[in-house]
Formats: C-alpha cells, sequence, structure tokens
C-alpha cells in the first residue's frame, strides 16, 4: 500500500459569520474573520490516496490523471470564487477550513478510481492547516 | 549603506474591474479576476529600507520598530478587507498589486525616520510579484 | 474527526551535552552541538489537536484560541531563550528536539478544551523534525 | 514512541516508460514523462524512524547518524544519476515515485540501528509526493 | 516605473560537460556534473519586465499573457527534456544556469509587449541561482 | 555580466546588546534580543558575486568552489556558534545581521578569484533580512 498526494491551490474570498447569530456573538466568536466584506486567501489543498502500484505503469495513480480530477470537480469551481455567494453547499455551512475539506471529500470520493481516497488537507495559510480522513476514522 | 527588509502578510479579498468598462470589455482584460463577487489571497508584503549602521545599536532600523509602523499603518487597514470596498483608495485605483504598492509607499515614505524607504514588494501568490522604488527611479 | 494545526516559531539557544559524561564523551556523542557556549535555533513547532465540528462555529477550534494557548504558555517561556539556561526542565532533561515535544505535550495538554491534543512536531531547521503523539502511542 | 525525520535531496534524471509497451501506449500512459531522451528532478527524500528516547543522548537516534547511512547507502548512488541507466533496480522497476520509495526502503531497513524505519517519503515536486510504510501497512 | 515578475518552473535533464576537453578534465572541473548519463533538476524561472501602470487596467502587464508568453515559446521547449539532446542552443553551449539564462532572455526579448525585459532568473535548485540583465548590464 | 548566487547557512545563538550601556537602556532598545543568556537563530546567508561567462566552463564561477569557499572561510567559524563570545570580530562589534553581514564581506572579498563579490544578504528569519553591497554602494 502507498500514500499518494497531489497538491494544488485556489484563491478564493470568505466570511466567516453565523447567520443565525447576532453581529455581536460573531464578531465574538470570529473576530475579524466575520468583517462585512470578507476577505481572502490562497488555500492550498491535498488530496491523498491509497492503492497498490500497477505493474503496467509503476505508479498507484497517474498524478496527471488525479489532478486533472480536481481541477474539473473542485478547483473550478472554489478558484477565484467567493465561498459565501458563489457555492451552494456554503449558504448553509460556514466556510471553514474544516467545512472546505469535508466539501472536497464529498465531491472527490467517488470520482477517483483504481485507488481509495484516504485524506483531504486545507490550509488557509502556511501556519494554520485542517485534515479530514472522511466518516470512517 | 545597508538595505533592511521586513516582510509581513495580509489576507484580502479584490476584485479586478474597471468601472468605467462594459462587463465584457473586464472579462477580455481580466477573465476570472473580474469575477462578480470576488475573490481574495494572502498577499506578502515586503519593504525595504537603506541607512547607514548606527554604532550605539549595531542597526540600520530596529526591526521591530519597522514591524510596528507597518502593522499600524499599513497591515491593520488591509488584514481581513475586502480592498475594493473597505479601502478609500481603491475605489479609485483597481487594486492590483502594482496599486498596492504604490499605495503602501505613499503611506509609509514619511513614517519611517533615520531611514530612507528604498523598495515596497508585494507578491499576490508564490509565483507573482511586483517591486516599485518610488518615483525618483 | 478533524485534525487541526496550528505552528507557531520561537528562537532559541541550546547546547546538547550530557553533564554526567566526560568532554570527550559529549564530543563523540554530540559533535559540535555539544560546543561549550551553544548555538541556536528558529524551532517551529506544530500543535495538532483532533475533534469533531461545533455546529455553531464550523471549528474544531477557534485557531486563535489555539494560538492564544500557544503563545501564552509556551512560546512565551522559550522564545529568546537559553534552553539549558532559562527553562527548569532542561536542567535535568538533554534539550533535543525529542525532550522539547515531550515539554511541550506537557504543558499543552490540559490546556485545550473542547479538542483532544493528538501531535506536537518540533523542527529544529527545513531538514530535520521530529513528531510525539503523547504515551498513549 | 517518538518519530524522528530527516529529509535530504539529490538530483536525477530519469524516463518513465513500460519497454513491454509500444510507443504509443507509453505516450498514452505517461505523456511527456516518456520523452525519448528524459528528463529530471531534484528529488527530497524523507526518511522517518521511531523508537523511544535514549537517556544517555536525548535522542532517538542521531540525525548527523541518520544523515550518514542516507548519505552512505543512497544520496551517494542516486544524486547526480540517470535513474534508468545508472541503478541496476530501475533497470527491471519503471523510476517513478512509488518505485523509488521502495527501493529506498529496501536499503535502509536493516541499516538503522536502535530504531525502527516507519516512512520513506519521495516528492518529484514541491506538489507530489509518495509515502511508504513497508510491507507491514 | 514598476517591475513585474512571473515565476514558473521545469523539469530537465542536463549534463555538463566540455567535449573539447577529455574525460579526465571534465571532471577536474565539473565533478559528479559531468556524470555520463546526465541528472536533473526541477528548474525556476523568474522573468522580471518593466514598465509603467496602463491606466485602463491598472497593470504593467497582465501576469496571465507573461505567463502564456513563457509557456509558448519556452517552457514549452525546456520542460520534460534533456537539455542537451533536445535543444539545439545546448549543442553548442553547454547547459549551465548562466547559459539557460542568456538563452531565455534572447528568446522573450522580443515577445514582450508595452514593457520591457528587465531580468532573467534561473534556479537549479534552492541554494544556487543566476540572474542576467542583458547586454546592457 | 551575469550575477551568481549560492544560499548557505549556518546555527548560531548571540545577544544582541551594547556593553556600554545600562541594563535598562539595552532592554529599551532591544527588547527580548537583550536576554541575558542569549538565544539562536538558523540564519542564511547568501553570496552574490558577478563575472562574465567562462566559454571553457559556461560558468562565472564553479558554484561548488564558491560553496567551498564560504564554508572553509566562513561556515565553519559561525556554524554552532556562540556570535558573541566564539568570534573575535563580535567581541567589538554588536552581533546584528548588518555586522555579521559586514563581518561576511570582509572575510570573502579577496577570497574569490576571477568574479567580483557583488553582495551579502543575512537573514535571520523567513521574514527579515538585510543586504550589503560593500563601502562602494
Amino acid at each position: 500500500m502507498i500514500y499518494v498526494t497531489k497538491q494544488m491551490s485556489f484563491s478564493a474570498s470568505h466570511r466567516i459569520y453565523n447567520p443565525s447569530l447576532s453581529d455581536e456573538e460573531n464578531f465574538r466568536l470570529f473576530n475579524q474573520c466575520a468583517n462585512k466584506n470578507g476577505h481572502g486567501h490562497n488555500f492550498t489543498i491535498e488530496v491523498t490516496v491509497k492503492g497498490s502500484i500497477n505493474p503496467l505503469t509503476g505508479f498507484v495513480i497517474n498524478l496527471k490523471e488525479l489532478k486533472d480530477i480536481m481541477q474539473e470537480h473542485l478547483i473550478s469551481l472554489l478558484d477565484h470564487s467567493n465561498l459565501n455567494l458563489d457555492i451552494e453547499f456554503f449558504k448553509h455551512n460556514i466556510p471553514t477550513s474544516e467545512n472546505i475539506a469535508i466539501f472536497a471529500w464529498n465531491i472527490l470520493e467517488d470520482k477517483i478510481k483504481n485507488a481509495k481516497l484516504y485524506k483531504i488537507k486545507i490550509a488557509e495559510s502556511n501556519s494554520s492547516y485542517v485534515e479530514y480522513f472522511g466518516n470512517s476514522d
């Protein structure tokens, strides 16, 4: 069993606030992340899959194929977007890194053939990141 | 003469478009950077000053002092902001990296004592940056 | 279950030697790391916690809160210190990265609320690091 | 139990193709990675070992010793080589990152004393890497 | 006047040797870089142009346009190539970083419109790079 | 004319204080950098030389040769040292990055053959650095 990881990035804006709470409560919970007009990041996403080596290719998965799947189904949605306003899922879920990881997992899980999705890592900056291993973890 | 540089970062959203042009023209010029609801970046700013060494301290400038000036006059405005909506200057100037560099120069030029502002570098990502040396260049 | 990581850094000096051994033995074991007057590093510390998402916030833990805990209880002690001379724990334990990780774990373990401390990672340089998962591992 | 990691790098060239397949099939599977004259990378290798702390040294393993083992048995073979032409193993195994990880595991497994080899990570670039934990995983 | 830089990368192999010298002399001058079957790198190229801001766009040059020029005229040639065997220029010039910089300058100089090519930077690794400012420097 | 740069690093401790001033004045000027027992950094040094390409080699200077000069004359002194106590120059000059740059320039200037020393860059961390071009600047 070998684990293979592809990292990509997307530039997006978001606002961290809970519409069911008052503005005061939002600022107490989220500080400047709740600023009215939003802010943004260069998000990094790492997708890790696990599988055995295909003797024909020496690959678990062709990284170009993994990159194409990520680009078509995920990056094309998220890059240069406003997460809160442009992505349906984040109209009902606060667009934290945690929820972006779950969003990415749900989209990618059944798109990857011949290998099994193992981990999604979302980094909002060089010093902050989250990791999600799916429900089974 | 020695050159001293401090790097800081800020997370902001922006939309690159020219309100005096049609939507079609904006998308032709700016592609997805003109998307209606904006997007965002972790911007990096480097401020370089030049001067001679103060024999009392061995410093051209105390980097903590330079950092405090950058934080008070620049980062506090830009971090977790929507550049287009929250910063007066960018209501009249497209918030490109080039214009952010000029904005930073104009704010910092006369705030730095005992050394001379030499360069502002603004990076929107790891692979793209601009450098501005003031009008005299 | 989601894993959330915050990275911070501290600048410290240390000397790697065992006072119960001869100088010759120390140099055989530790080479230049045993130099008499010490040396130093920009250490990086990553703290990983695990927990489930709080539906009120979309966070496992507010990263600002995790950073404040790290700053107050750990970084304020270690940053700009001489580990051997300034930190009580390292008067009885050689200040290797391994022992710094255990020191950090012991300090942070019961300071983190609503999530469980999972891993401490200490990097002395870009090319060397240790990871500690607590006694249970 | 503590995990200790050393990162090193080597510059090598390789060609990804399967000699038992036609050129057409190779290009379909491997695109430009199958180009006739090969290409190259600055490969990064991370070796992680696990063990308990030696109370005499405060180390699981002396990182200088781990680095010397990696240099003598692995980097000296791979650095500034053409993997396909210069390394016997890759005359029978396509020199993908997956197979380089297995090659490194097999060489290092019994060279490390007082600690147990845990993981080999091979990165072909900043955005692509594989991880291998040995057969037992 | 503002300076704008785009960084891209390419993976290539090369062999540093001078065919007009003996093997012994080549190894004396180039060590393992002269190994017979070549080796490789992830090369980084930074292209810096200078110009004034276009008031219509807020850009000196659209970085997407600069990236497209670099991709079409330079990266498409160099990426996944063997510099010595695949690129005509390096049949008559040793493929050092210095000569790659001159090769890139000569190709790009007249392809960039509305701004002036200022610098080519070629990095063979994280710790080694060359910079070329054209003949006028 | 081409500029060639080699980056190396060294781990050292230092204390920033001026022995001719009171402790109170030292803490006002240098904050925690004046802590009595010192602290440390992984310092990065970049040495840039300029020259023309030698047609025999395609190099301005062999980077291995430049690295050997830096190692022999500079890194061997500074690495794993306490700058204040172990280096004669810093008994009379506060070991700031500015003064380390001048120290390095003075040592290296006449050691480099066939190319001219152009710049010394010293970085104390990822976010702070100084650059020195010699007296002629």
